[in-house]
């Protein structure tokens, strides 16, 4: 089985030229299958503020209304994707821009609207492979951005990690999968505030007391949960860290395992 | 040889959501293969506007700046690409949307900044059909956008009516390939405030007495410009009128030949 790579990673790339720029050219010398999965970082708020449109937030999500949809899918799908394929394809990757409606690879369902209504967002359904795999085949490297439609017309706001948890886990039986989380930290801290003090490994029996002291918080507990959705169903290998980790195996990232 | 037909839509069908709806609801019933080219509409000035950027226009075409390639990648490649694609999806039509620099399909050259600067303006060079002729072979439909590349990670702003005839031209010597220009009227017009006054065939002996005498003029040169250039270049059938002469064969429209 052939090892196929998906890499995640979020605003502290994104947002920063330099950083995006670094990171495509040390991605691309990636000599083996691979998806590339990235979130929306600022860009999508400043757009809507350039366009007064009001930002609403709720738990760190998105509130997702029609000018909201119509601003992420201009951010998201074109801007930032069409960037990152653009630099890619300079460095020899060749990359092709993907939401979920594109070969119809990511279904999901709108969100119920209670307890919280977040409008267009969507909870991953079914990942469809096979375009995919024909792709990946003739060493072609997906690009997704975080969207999603219904197959009914659709679009939908669809949470990045999530996306590329699912992808992860709808290849496991196809590919050997890893999946790496890149953020702006080195993986899961003990101490927030002390970049070496890296949490090698976590596993289920050690999440959970984690949990409850307090160490894994907020933002990392719905990444971790993504983590293990992913360990649970197949997927080989799940990593967090710096994106320095993929071309590094001596840098310090968090393991993730059953 | 199997046919490709290659079909641009312009403004009157994609600032217009029902229209669009109506088309794409027909475009999913052809049964062969097929590529849709779609140019940008009003929605790039609109949304400029919104963010006070000021749009410039030269001989009816954009000059674009970074902030203003910034707003057609976003409009172009994001909103109204995704939007189709969606659309496309829920008529069981398989699309995939592309830029010039999705699988570096269509390669540019920056166009030279005299006489006129158009600035991140990009003239056709190179099409590279591999990938596509895969999707093809797949039943699956490419949706380009009016975007290329440069290969060096520069997105350039490119007219949708070349990108059109170069995507036949490319296809060509694989494809017996059909070029169809949609647009507000039922053709080329003898009197353009008739619409039944279609010329219902031109070729190169004809064409010039029509310019010489004022009925080709303005917006329409360029348009026939990229049918002749395309007729001239192994493409098989160039059709300029409403978008209804792809399902009914009876409907008026002019027919480009050498």
């Amino acid at each position: 089985m052939k090892t196929l790579k998906i890499i995640k990673i979020g605003g502290n790339i994104i947002d920063d030229d330099d950083a995006l720029k670094q990171f495509l050219k040390a991605f691309a010398t990636i000599d083996a299958p691979k998806i590339l999965v990235h979130g929306g970082g600022k860009l999508a708020t400043k757009l809507a503020q350039q366009m007064q449109v009001e930002v609403k937030m709720i738990d760190g999500r998105r509130v997702t209304d029609q000018v909201t949809l119509d601003i992420i899918t201009m951010v998201y799908a074109g801007k930032i994707n069409k960037t990152i394929v653009a630099q890619l394809q300079a460095h020899n990757c060749n990359a092709i821009g993907f939401s979920g409606a594109d070969g119809n690879t990511i279904v999901s369902d709108l969100r119920p609207s209670k307890p919280i209504d977040y409008g267009f967002a969507g909870d991953v359904k079914k990942v469809n492979t096979e375009t995919l795999e024909i792709l990946l085949n003739n060493e072609i490297t997906p690009v997704f951005c975080a969207i999603t439609h219904d197959k009914k017309g659709q679009l939908l706001n669809t949470n990045a990690d999530t996306i590329a948890s699912e992808l992860a886990i709808g290849f496991a039986s196809i590919y050997k999968t890893e999946l790496y989380y890149c953020f702006e930290k080195n993986g899961v801290l003990e101490n927030v505030n002390n970049d070496n003090s890296v949490i090698e490994n976590i596993n289920t029996k050690s999440y959970q007391p984690l949990i409850e002291n307090g160490i894994i918080y907020e933002g990392m507990l719905p990444k971790l949960n993504n983590c293990f959705h992913a360990v649970n169903n197949q997927v080989q290998k799940v990593c967090i860290g710096k994106s320095e980790m993929l071309f590094d195996k001596n840098n310090k990232h968090t393991t993730i395992s059953k």
